[in-house]
C-alpha cells in the first residue's frame, strides 16, 4: 500500500504528525502550501499528459486543471498568511461587574487532526491528490490522508511526490500527507472508522460518497465527514429571459452539457421550461446542436457503463422522448444525448429526478409557473440551481424564490452552473444529497472551516496566549473585540 | 401533547412557519426575540417559584438563571440587528479575466428550518424551554418544535405562553415555537427521524444524548445534531499555582464542586494533582470544607439514584480513597464527596474517567508532571479544561499544552469551570463525548451558526439580490467585498 504495513501504523505516524504540525508557526504552512504549487509545476509537462492518458480527457484541460489547483493552494497560503480566517473573538474582562466578574475570553480557531482524502476521478488534478480537500485541510494544519483514486494513480503519484518534496523542503513530516492505495473497500471502511482519523472529504458519485457516510455513522465518535455528491443542477428557463437570447441559451447550454463529456458535478442535467413555442424552439435548437456534438471516450469503463445504463432507464421511461439523434455508442464514448419530458410524467417517476452523469440532459415542460415551482420542489437538494430570465420574469422569480434557496447552494442568474470559481463567496456544496453537510463549501476560501473548531481561553496571562490571541496583535489580523472588527492591539 | 393531533401535522405547521418567517425581515426577528424576553419578564415571581418547586433549587438561583435567560434572547436580538452574523462575502466580476470572465458571487447565510430542541433538567430556564437553542435557532430564522422536559413541566408550559404571546404580537405565525409533551421514547425517535426536522439540539446526558444522536444517525438525510453532554471538566493542580494561594482555591473548588448540588455541566468532577506537601495540604483542606458543606436534594429521582449509583461505583474502586466525612442521605439529597486515586490506579479504570453528576470530585494523585500529561490523555473530550498555576510552572504547561488544546472547549487559567459567560468568545462545546460536533458552540452569539447554511448568488441583477447582498449595504453591515472586509457600499 505504501512504507506503512499496516494501516494502524500509517494513522498514527499521521496523529504524530498533526502533533508536530500543531507546532510550526502558520507562516510556515503558508510556505509549505505556495511549495506544493511551485513542485507539482516542477513536473512539468509529464504530470499533463500522464492525468490525459488516464482520465482520456485533452491535455489542454489540464493546463487549466493545474493552474486551479496551484491557484487553490496560493490561494490558501495567502488565507493563512492573512489571519483573519482564525476567526478570533476577544472580550475583555469586567472586574467589577455585579454580581459576577465578568472574565476574560478569547477564542479562534484550531486544526481536528488527521483528515482522510477521497479525491474524484473526474478532477485528476483539481479535486485530487492535491485538490480542494487536502489544500483546505493542509491550510487548516491537519495531515492528509489520501486515497489514491483508481482511476489515475500515476497522476496521483506523480503530485503525491511532488507534495513530499515540499514537505521535505520545509522541514514537515512526511506523514504529514500519506498517500495511500486501498486494497479494497475492507480498508477503506477500516480507515474510515480509525479513532485516529478526525474528518473525511469526499467528492464523487451518491453511491460511493454515501458508503463513506455510513461507515462513519458506524463509528462511535461522530467526526465531521464532508461528502460533496451527485446534483442534476436544474436549470429554470422562464419565458422572457428565453425569448430574448435564444441562441445564446443554446450555444451555452449545448456546451455546458456536453464539455469533459458531461463528467462535471455541475452538469446541467435537468431542464424545466413552461409549454410555448419559444420553449419549442429552443428544444430544436439545442436539440439539433446536441446531436452534431461529438461523442469522446468518458473517464472510465465504470462511468461509461453507468452513463449508458441510466441514459438508457430514462430514455425507455413513460413519456420521455429523446430529442437528439442517437448515436451509436462505442469504445467507451458517451454520446450526447437531450431527451424532454412533461411535468405529469416527471412528477410520478423519481428515477427522473436523479443524476445522469454524463453529455445527457432532460427537459421537463411544464404547464405554467406553479406547475414549474410544485416540480422542482420535489427535486433533492442540489449543488446549484440556475434561472434563466428576461425583464419581465420577476414575479415568476419571486413565486420560485424560496424554493430555490432552500434546494442548493448557489443560485445562478443567467448562465451555467459549470465553472466552479475559487474565492471567498463561493459555495460548492448544498442539502443532502448534494452533501451530507450542507453548512461547508468543498470550494473556496471557506472550505477551510470543515477542518477546524474553536477553543476559548479564560483568563491566560498574556504571554502564555497563542499569539494571534495575545494583545498585541503582532499578525495585524482582524478581531472581533467586545463585539467590534478590528486590528488594533488591546491596550 | 398539544393542539397538533399527530407528529406530522406537527412539523408540517413547523415547515409553513419556516416559509412564512423567511419572508419576514431580521428586524423583525429582532423584536420578536425581544418581546419573547419581556414576556418571560411580565409572568413575575410566580415563574421562579414554579421553577424552585420543579428543581428543589432556590429561588435565588432562578432570579440569575431568568436573568441569564432574557439577556440571551436580547443578546441575539441584538446580533441580527447588527447584521454581521449573515457572514457576506462578496467577490465582483472580472467580465475580462481570461481565459474565462469571473462571475460575480456573493454569499451569505440562510436558516435551514425545523429546530428540534430538547431542553436540560439542570436550568429550567436558561438551557430549557427558551433557553440557548431555542434563542439562536429563532435567531437564526428557524422556527423550534421544543420536547417539555418532564422535571418541569409547568415551567416549561409557562415559558411556552409567554413565547406564544411575543409571537402574536408581532405577527409571527403559532407556529414558529410548538410546545410538545412527548407521551414515550418513541415518539421522541419518530420526530428526531421526521423528514421535516433539520436539525436537533440537545442538552443532558451522555446517555440521553447518544440515544438521540443514534436515532438521528438511521436517518436518510444527515442533519446537523448539536448534543452537548456530559463533561468531566478536568483541573490541573500544578505546585507553584496550588502553593502560592492554597486557601484560595480551596474556598473556590469547595463552592465549585457543590454549587446547585453539583449539577452542572461544567463542575469540577477530576482534579490532577502532582505527589507533594502541598496537595496534602489541599486535599486536607478541601476535604474538610466539603465535609462541612450541607447536602441539598437534588433535581429529581433519576439524577439522584444515579448520583448515588455512580459515586458508590467510584468509592468502592480499586485504591480509591474517600477523604471527606460520609453522610448519610435521603430524602433526594446529594451529600458532597470528595475522594482520591493514584495515577496508576486511575489509568487501569476507565468507569473513573467518566462524570459522576452531583456534588462529587476525584482527585488524581501523579507523580510528576509526565504522569500528569499521560494520564490526562487517557480522558475523552470535554467541555473545560482548567488550569491552577503559578508563574513558575510555565514549562509544565508547556509539557501539557497540545494535550489541553486537543482535548476541550474551553481552557480556563487560574479559575473554576463553573459559570459560562455568555459572549462572542465563549466556546461551550468540544470534542466528543463533550458534544458531537466540536465545531461549534452552545453558548453566545456563534451558537446561532449551528442553524445555518450558505448560500451563494452568481450573476444577479442587484434589486434581485437579498437586501445584504446588494450593493448598497443600507443595513450598513461588516462585509468581505473582494477580501478585504468593509462597511462601504459598492459602486
Amino acid at each position: 500500500m505504501n512504507n506503512y504495513h499496516t494501516l494502524d501504523e500509517m494513522v498514527t505516524a499521521s496523529t504524530a504528525a498533526f502533533e508536530t504540525m500543531s507546532k510550526i508557526p502558520d507562516k510556515n504552512r503558508a510556505m509549505l502550501l505556495r511549495d506544493m504549487a511551485s513542485e507539482i509545476e516542477a513536473i512539468g509537462d509529464e504530470l499533463l499528459e500522464m492525468a490525459s492518458i488516464e482520465s482520456n480527457l485533452p491535455v489542454v484541460r489540464f493546463q487549466g486543471e493545474r493552474a486551479r489547483t496551484c491557484g487553490q493552494l496560493r490561494m490558501f497560503a495567502d488565507l493563512i498568511e492573512e489571519g483573519s480566517w482564525l476567526d478570533v473573538q476577544i472580550d475583555t474582562a469586567i472586574p467589577d461587574r455585579m454580581p459576577l466578574p465578568k472574565p476574560d475570553l478569547r477564542s479562534y480557531k484550531v486544526p481536528i487532526g488527521p483528515i482522510l482524502v477521497f479525491g474524484a476521478s473526474n478532477f485528476p488534478l483539481a479535486y485530487s491528490t492535491a485538490g480542494g480537500d487536502t489544500a483546505s485541510a493542509i491550510a487548516a494544519g491537519c495531515p492528509v490522508i489520501c486515497k489514491m483514486h483508481p482511476a489515475h494513480p500515476k497522476t496521483s503519484s506523480m503530485v503525491a511526490s511532488a507534495i513530499q518534496k515540499a514537505l521535505a523542503k520545509n522541514l514537515f513530516p512526511s506523514a504529514c500527507f500519506i498517500h495511500f492505495e486501498a486494497a479494497d473497500f475492507a480498508e477503506v471502511k477500516a480507515l474510515v472508522q480509525h479513532p485516529g482519523i478526525q474528518g473525511v472529504g469526499f467528492t464523487g458519485s451518491v453511491t460511493g460518497g454515501m458508503s463513506i457516510y455510513e461507515y462513519a455513522r458506524e463509528r462511535q465518535q461522530p467526526i465531521p465527514v464532508f461528502t460533496e455528491m451527485g446534483s442534476v443542477n436544474p436549470v429554470i428557463l422562464l419565458p422572457h429571459g428565453l425569448a430574448s437570447s435564444t441562441e445564446v441559451w443554446v450555444d451555452n447550454y449545448a456546451g455546458a452539457i456536453t464539455m469533459g463529456v458531461g463528467q462535471f458535478c455541475t452538469n446541467p442535467g435537468l431542464m424545466f421550461g413552461i409549454e410555448s413555442g419559444v420553449l419549442h424552439d429552443f428544444m430544436d435548437s439545442l436539440a439539433d446542436k446536441i446531436s452534431k456534438a461529438k461523442a469522446h471516450k468518458m473517464l472510465h469503463e465504470g462511468i461509461y457503463a453507468n452513463y449508458e445504463k441510466r441514459k438508457e432507464e430514462v430514455l425507455h421511461s413513460r413519456g420521455v422522448i429523446t430529442l437528439s439523434r442517437v448515436q451509436a455508442t462505442r469504445d467507451m464514448s458517451g454520446s450526447p444525448t437531450l431527451a424532454k419530458v412533461s411535468s405529469a410524467h416527471f412528477r410520478e417517476n423519481p428515477r427522473l429526478h436523479e443524476e445522469v452523469f454524463g453529455p445527457f440532459s432532460l427537459i421537463v415542460v411544464c404547464t405554467g409557473i406553479d406547475d414549474l415551482r410544485d416540480s422542482l420542489s420535489l427535486l433533492n437538494g442540489q449543488l446549484t440551481l440556475t434561472i434563466i430570465a428576461g425583464d419581465n420574469d420577476e414575479q415568476e422569480i419571486e413565486v420560485l424564490r424560496s424554493g430555490l434557496v432552500n434546494k442548493a447552494g448557489r443560485l445562478i442568474f443567467n448562465g451555467v452552473p459549470t465553472g466552479v470559481e475559487v474565492c471567498n463567496a463561493m459555495v460548492h456544496g448544498g442539502p443532502f444529497p448534494a452533501t451530507t453537510d450542507s453548512r461547508f463549501t468543498a470550494v473556496g476560501n471557506n472550505a477551510i472551516y470543515r477542518w477546524v473548531r474553536p477553543v476559548s481561553f479564560q483568563n491566560w496571562p498574556n504571554k502564555l496566549l497563542p499569539p494571534a490571541l495575545q494583545n498585541e496583535n503582532d499578525g495585524n489580523i482582524w478581531r472581533n473585540v467586545n463585539g467590534k472588527l478590528t486590528k488594533e492591539a488591546l491596550t
